[in-house]
């Protein structure tokens, strides 16, 4: 209830329309059924393409598509990540517009047109193979509406590869950086740049990586000013607190 | 040596003022030592007030004073964080615009005014214990030239601090959210807002918290999205990540 | 050997019945195989539904019916916790009464009929991969007789869905709490309530959730008054020791 | 605002006294700031004597004074857990009923008298050096008015003394069971009662004990049923969750 | 060589039969090549029936036939450890008097027969699933000569199971005691006999049992004296430090 | 009550000197204050001289004083480990055979004499840095009454050292072998010998030795066969474990 | 571009061939694009047989070929490692000269010819399961163009085995030393030479052998001179760092 | 005993005037006390300069001059690393050529004069607080007769100072890179040249650097070929390394 179904409710008390009582059993579960910040919840979905999102990891065909035909029923954008082949044929059957990105390994029931933004979330990685992380950050903030560049196999060992791109990083106006093995790409691209940094360690590595943990104390212990990190792996989450920084950077350039 | 010197001496080898060999040598070491990049950080400095920041933890006063004259020849704001008392009584004698917040550890020399952001930075944290950690991160965000809010002691066991203060929440364009012990305040903070959150995990707690580990594992598996991590007790570096995030919403609001 | 048996032996050695060696060799091995406490786990078992329970993890099904065998002959209700459908398949051919709960990996061969408990424990979790641990603390703490409440999907990062249940929460007299990820759920719910709050830890989560480590520290660490914690995943131990405790209000209950 | 509150201002809105924009700004704040569970905090202190506490440890005594006064204009009883003797000597200056309980480290200013309860906490120890750890859960029990029983070095190593109390033992509502090193203590006494154990771990050992975690690990592990686990040297949690689950029998035991 | 073959060399240098340079080259690689330990393994071998032991785990089976074979060479008594069966399967074709201890995952090729001890290795381990690594220890022992002696199902949680049987921990010359989960087990044993305790973790748990480690470290801090411990899982190491042990105890016999 | 005393009981049972009804209060406590294992213990004591041992590790001298008081009236031998100076002065003054091993940091109140035994406990160290703990091994091992022979600085970085010593290594019937930094001296010196060998890794090192778990991982892992392992720095259980087997030994010795 | 190319390049602005702009686009990608390592890199490889590498785990066959397809026009000799046989199907499929490497799972596309070095890599092992990681680096190294010589099944705990081989470990100007389990070998072996010694931590061993961390912890904390560590089973790294040292030694070798 | 003493005893027994009993005596104890290696170790000594050093950390002023006067005895070169100025006063008065390296906390007694090797060791740290780590392997290396040259506070967030030092990387024979927070310098610098690199982490940084462990396994998983690593702030260790592989390049540099 907003303010507006408040005062509503207020004035059919004044003009007796509205017994003291039936009033006072509506009001005494407002607080936390309907309060502000769950509208802005709401708001925020139609605006912005925020998608509700399904981690299918440790759920079952069947419990994706549950969750799925309820949410559909909220006409809200739908993302599955960490989803395999099947959760994607699956998906297909009971939505018109599904998409799968394979390498993100992640299913878009992308309702609701979305203009992307005309500031840009550079996606770099250092490896080969951290390059399906990197593809869950980019294709989650693409979904969310973001212009997106990618930049891969950038590795700290070759560092005028890096160098060569010293445009493409300036020109971002938040980067997500993954990195496995060393995890050492973040301080180095952060050191090219002003912007907002988010680093996403993966668990790519053998012996001493211990599944991503070297690289992740790599970043939280970065030398360079300006970065913060995700969890191992969490190519969704970079993807979207990068969305959250860029589409105020657009909203500025779209002023200007 | 930027675009227009080095066209400066291409005419000059043109124009036969030049010899090619001198030419030669000067370009020889061009890559290196005065890129694009190192430039953009000069200039950054002048336009935004970034300050040059010495970590004071690990180091004698004197190596502290003996950085800091260097830094005052270069006309730059200069910071000294983790900085106790001695520090501030040796730098007060070199400097003359010097300031110590001490909960905060910082020394600010502060010799360019920088002015305020209209956007503002929300630095919360759940307990007492957390201030001085909450304070490095609001106080560099100042220094930075953000205009800084805070908020104290809502930890989420008293959940309904918290949400006393949702429109504090929603108004920030960036949050710095700082909680040791479980660690669990992000979580919850970042499900009140749909802006960045930067998690700062403390070192305060007692037994399994394992200086602060507790912590910033819950906040690096933190459900709510939009969150990302700095190292434990790291203040400052929440502080700088977070003025990068809110000077870009700043600029947005001054061109509205 | 109770009371009354030791006071007949000595009447018996008394009266000349009995040869003082023959009673010194009985009363040797008295005091391990006999003793009250034993005595106290038969009227246990009897008066309240404690269960015999088999682990059935790292058992072989072959395993799990010879002992399940076993204490069928002692009369006892039984329960094979973390047993996958072959177990019960072959369970329901040495039973006549076994039920499987399949979310929860549970059979059940309840030879005794259990009046439920008037007063309530309440098994609430973070997320829906959370179910199957909080399954096995219900319907654990269902075999035992207790009334047991539901509450899924309340994860702190949408605090207007927990808080929208806090009369459920307020309710109950004993509280299990389930969470994966960031754990910080139980250090909320126990801000909500002045109830006993037993917090259970999952495996759920990825990266540096660290199969569960990342909650259990979190839970430990709780800010909260009145959480106390089991092991990672064990939703059995928590429903067993939820029972402990509602029983106890349970009595209180049907003494008014 | 409660119910009555409530009430009263829609009868006001109805009568025309106040205007429905007044009414409409009193219920704006009203979700947060006066709830139920608000209510509930303070007439649960009122009731059972639940102190207000401050953790001392890493609050200078300056601090702690000046929370310990605020605490006192709301006529609460309180509690500074990890208090060193000069806490003592500041606390004495500003109350008039200040105890000083040395091996638990606590001060109490217990303003309201308690009536202890008829049902018993029995907080056992297995070493001299966890003294300290049972003390603070034991002292917490008593402040928040339990009747408190003690048994110390009853390490598993000598099995025969552990024994001996076992009637001590049964005769508990509830066990709170310290011990540092291996940790053993709550297996085994869990064993000999079907009452609710807590186990805390103490940072007591050396080597391989890590202070604490090698107790912590092994009571998470506890082959035991019934048994739960709070933080490492974390005696006021325990005596806190023992309390209320204590709180329970007693009025069970008061209404027979 | 040995002290006899070192003699006659130099009564041959002595004779003139052996040029001094020819015996300097032989001196020159005896140090490494022919030391007095090595034959004392050689004449241990014979003695105590101490056999080669191969361990499979992580070899393939034509790596342990090919192993196997060149020690059927050396005349030895063989043991092949973590075996599974087709490595019995292959081995069966190589010799003739092979056994498979099936829950010990241990084939042997005992070629010398082995007269077993008068004392006794008791054996004991905490749950069902701690029995295949106490088999491991229990086989070895057996291998190596030594009478063995065997309880299960005694864990510190129902403690007048283990006392039912402490005439035959006190009658043990030493005592292997396996256990996993809470590893508390050899801390209550130890307190129960003035003999050696070889104390084995299991990976046996879940949740924070992490593989093992609990247990270790449970037994590592044992409150108990004469507690020494083996790695995780490591039946075999334990069987075989029990049986140098026991040797000696049974040469004391012997001589008596 | 040993088994005499059960037998007169019973006795005057049956002449009807001693009423059933009191008799039956006498063996109803009778299970666990007087048990076998008990005076076992008793007998153990005064046969061997096993000592009575407090851990002065986080005790106050006044403590300790208190705990030796009540062990003098028992006419037990004492031994206060990690003792440092202030505890020697204290225990001197309530005893009068009381001697300071400086090194060792034992403090030893000897009142029985006790026979060394003529098998050999060899203690031996890697480096200059583990001579504390080794000292505690040997000075344990002769205050219960075994001869002790010491090998110190023997790191197998020098092999030569260690091989120059095999004749004393092999001449001892059980061998204590302390290390830090790599712990690698027990594989090393396991392979010289078939007598047992108790490893004891110390906290010596830097870096990633993490406080002695490098040593203690190191040991657990050996690949020598008849190693078991001890807790970090624990000389003392190491030296008691040894005495343990060396007694064994000698009485083999004797017997001869 | 190299030193002549940029000579070029002014003669050509001073001649007037060249407007200055174009000149200065040019330069502008210079720095990055063009150094003086990257050409080093180049001559490198042509010089010393440095193959490219691609790191097959984790990575599908098609992305196999498909890298190696890239490099092939390069004309650069090629290295698959940690490469299963489906691996070597495929890349048979596309080059001429492709040998597998079993026991390392190297493949090597092996372009250029290259002469053996003089001087001689000793790469020995603790034990059999030590093997792979062994080969891994002997054949990396024997690749780069290096003699390697190697030695087996040379484990601590048979000391003499190692040492009858000393002349062979004083012969290598390099050392790699594999071992997993207690990983003691580089220790001794370090003992034994005065050339650099590189030590390799395997995976193999069990219970607390954590992966390996254990040998990796002993290596880091060796007590010997001129040990220096790679990642656990990170045969490729030693058998490369090995190679740079070697050829160093060759190139003095050749020169004499 | 060296070859040529060996030749002696045996041409005595040749001629008759060593008894062969006499001569057998003798040689028993040959093979550990008087090898090979031993007197290898003792002409390395003369030859290169490698000095005898005492590992000051843990050990007494007084136990240090002990260990050195013997050292003298020998005529060796001596460092005491580890060493604080207490320990200068105490060795300037045993010694004549006695001198303090402060920031390295190297005592040298350097009584042979050593000749630098034209080839160079480069010793490089990324921030001002690694200095004295990188200056403890200068100055070992410098000891142990290396020229050394130095580079600091090279940090990869400020990728161009780095950079304009590529000559002086590429001039190098061996690099040895010091870095503690991320440890990420030597990934970046081991992709600038084909040399060998030693890392070294430190334990400077602070919240998850975890004393050096975050910068430990960053370099372990390096990315970059030839990068080998010794444990956190071993500096002697990285500097004694460096010198076995540097010593190599000189004496080839010598041969041209």
């Amino acid at each position: 209830m907003n303010s507006d179904g408040l005062k509503a409710l207020l004035e059919q008390v004044k003009s007796g329309d509205l017994p003291v009582q039936r009033a006072l059993d509506t009001l005494k579960d407002l607080p936390y059924a309907d309060l502000g910040y769950a509208m802005v919840d709401h708001h925020r979905a139609l605006r912005s393409g925020h998608p509700e999102t399904i981690f299918s990891q440790g759920k079952t065909v069947a419990q994706i598509v549950g969750i799925a035909r309820r949410l559909l029923e909220k006409d809200a954008n739908i993302m599955a990540t960490r989803a395999e082949p099947p959760v994607y044929e699956a998906l297909k059957t009971i939505g018109d517009r599904v998409e799968y990105h394979e390498t993100a390994r992640i299913v878009v029931m992308n309702r609701l047109p979305v203009t992307p933004t005309r500031t840009t979330i550079l996606v770099m990685c250092a490896g080969t193979s951290d390059i399906p992380v990197a593809e869950e950050a980019a294709v989650t903030a693409e979904v969310m509406g973001n212009r997106v560049d990618r930049l891969t196999d950038v590795g700290v060992a070759g560092i005028h590869r890096l160098l060569a791109n010293r445009e493409k990083i300036q020109a971002a106006s938040v980067l997500v950086v993954v990195a496995g093995m060393d995890g050492a790409l973040p301080s180095v691209a952060a050191g090219l740049t002003d912007k907002p940094v988010i680093a996403v360690p993966t668990s790519i590595g053998y012996g001493a990586s211990f599944g991503g943990l070297a690289a992740l104390l790599t970043m939280l212990n970065s030398c360079a000013n300006g970065v913060t990190v995700v969890n191992i792996d969490n190519g969704y989450g970079a993807g979207y607190a990068a969305s959250t920084i860029n589409r105020i950077a657009n909203r500025q350039a779209d002023d200007r």
